[in-house]
């Protein structure tokens, strides 16, 4: 699945179309892996708009970034052999080379949702936001925006794993009701509800300690007003700003609120943990083997269903990770 | 000197009016002090804009707050005796009342200019947000905003003392000159240049580590477009924000320059590390010693002109600390 066209304002399944090309040969050192599943993040949005993104400049013509999970089909590389399951940036197809540097051997008998979800690049953003940024202490207030998504319904629940209160931001009062009724939030509040200003001030009596940002815009607004003394913000993502061609003005309150109540903002990349994320997967793993974390995961079949998983993504249209079955 | 009234747009020396009482008796365990020195600082602005400050809400008819230096006048505390040089939140008045605990003893040795600057309240400022918050390593860029003014331009010579190259960003050809030529800064931005972008990005060619914010606006806007990967800003005053009834909006890039650089904003109040004061002042003396801080000050005369005094600090016009001597 190549891009056809970068997006100028909202993505179109039409960005992207299908090409066809012949198997490759694993070179001297190399691993030929075949695809079983990708997972697609709102971040990958950004990197549709070029220089702005961490994830390096898009090709129109070239493949569709993107990682998940692959078998070894062939391998000249000592440490991986035929039908390893492991974890790979494949990219949006079926067959992708790779050095052995790029790979991770994923154990196959873990349930791949749960390698795709908070054992994987989600879960560990999760993880890492919230245990080296927030670093929220027990009943402390943590809110986090988008919080049906991909990252933050592990973020809340890992959260509550620590002790918090926790609150959620979503889109539509069928995702707040998910996040209570079967998540374990505390509380959550539609975004685009009219009365969002007040509901989310009730919601945050004792304002909020730790604010885990997946949107930016008008909910880290909001956020920046309700933040206790001390408080921290975990910069993950911008989702309101990715999938538009009029991105908005920064938020109210940066820097005099900052200043006032002593407020930590902090960007960051789980690429930079990645040499701690043995220790996060042992931590996450025994948090799911005591049913602490409840992962849910959207699923696509097809290669061809990936670029209106990704429009459905952005749209929030999705719940959890979204994972392309291939 | 008491608040007439309460600014709505830019201040004006009307905004004030002299008021004349008497020299009130101090009451059990109480000090009273007469005020030999008041320094102005710009956050006393936002003081004025009522419920937006961490410095409580302004009165109409109150005297307008501020510290500085005096000498206990009559004592009915243990520890302070008649004719002791301390550090006091007078407020811009002759005599005032305090209780022990809100005095401090100065050393009548040391030269009041800088008592009331670099051991002062605006030199811990410096020290604290540069050395907690900043953090430069040797040869790293610091950048400050506002670097004539009475917390940048100390800042500036302590993060040069620390090792690092300095940028300062003033408002004046004039400032930018003394800052180089006199202060040791190793480039300095002139903010109103209409090349200022571009003289800007030529003065901080590895990108900017430190960015130390006195402004807020633009100039904060611009820093975040040059931060380095795994910088730090150091968020201390707003004083592009104080000075108007418009507010701008938020800067550009928060949170998505955050997220890709990994950088760090922190809001803080000097307050917040008065159990560290000693140690600081150990520091700033050793540096004022061995010559590497350079204090400047602008002085005014008589508590009659310390409305004007404000007024000028607010247009830009003063250097370095703003006192008022009585």
């Amino acid at each position: 699945m190549v891009i056809a066209a970068l997006p100028e304002d909202r993505l179109e399944p039409t960005n992207f179309e299908l090409a066809v090309a012949g198997i490759p040969e694993p070179g001297p050192g190399q691993v030929l892996c075949r695809t079983t599943a990708i997972t697609i993040g709102a971040g990958q949005r950004a990197g549709l708009q070029g220089s702005a993104s961490y994830a390096g400049a898009p090709k129109v013509g070239g493949v569709m970034g993107g990682s998940g999970l692959a078998r070894v089909e062939r391998s000249n590389a000592a440490g991986f052999d035929e039908g390893d399951l492991v974890r790979a940036p494949t990219g949006w197809q079926d067959y992708s080379l790779h050095e052995p540097a790029q790979l991770e051997g994923a154990d196959a008998g873990v349930d791949p949702a749960h390698l795709l979800g908070p054992l994987g690049v989600n879960g560990l953003t999760a993880y890492f936001g919230l245990t080296e940024i927030g670093r929220p202490e027990p009943d402390q207030t943590v809110v986090v925006s988008a919080a049906a998504g991909s990252v933050g319904h592990l973020v809340g629940q890992m959260a509550k794993a620590l002790g918090a209160r926790v609150v959620g931001v979503a889109g539509s009062d069928e995702k707040c009701r998910l996040l209570v009724d079967e998540l374990g939030f505390d509380a959550a509040v539609n975004r685009r509800s009219d009365d969002f200003r007040d509901e989310f001030k009730a919601a945050t009596p004792d304002r909020i300690d730790v604010y885990f940002d997946n949107t930016g815009g008008p909910v880290l607004e909001s956020a920046l007003f309700r933040m206790a003394v001390g408080g921290r913000i975990a910069c993950c993502g911008v989702v309101s700003q990715y999938d538009t061609a009029s991105p908005a003005g920064g938020p109210r309150g940066v820097p005099g609120l900052l200043v006032n109540n002593r407020v930590t903002m902090q960007g960051f990349l789980v690429f930079d943990y990645a040499d701690r994320y043995d220790e996060a997967r042992t931590e996450i793993g025994r948090w799911i083997d005591e049913g602490r974390l409840n992962p849910r995961t959207t699923s696509y079949d097809g290669l061809e269903s990936a670029p209106q998983a990704f429009v459905d993504l952005l749209a929030g249209v999705t719940v959890g990770t979204t994972v392309v079955q291939l």
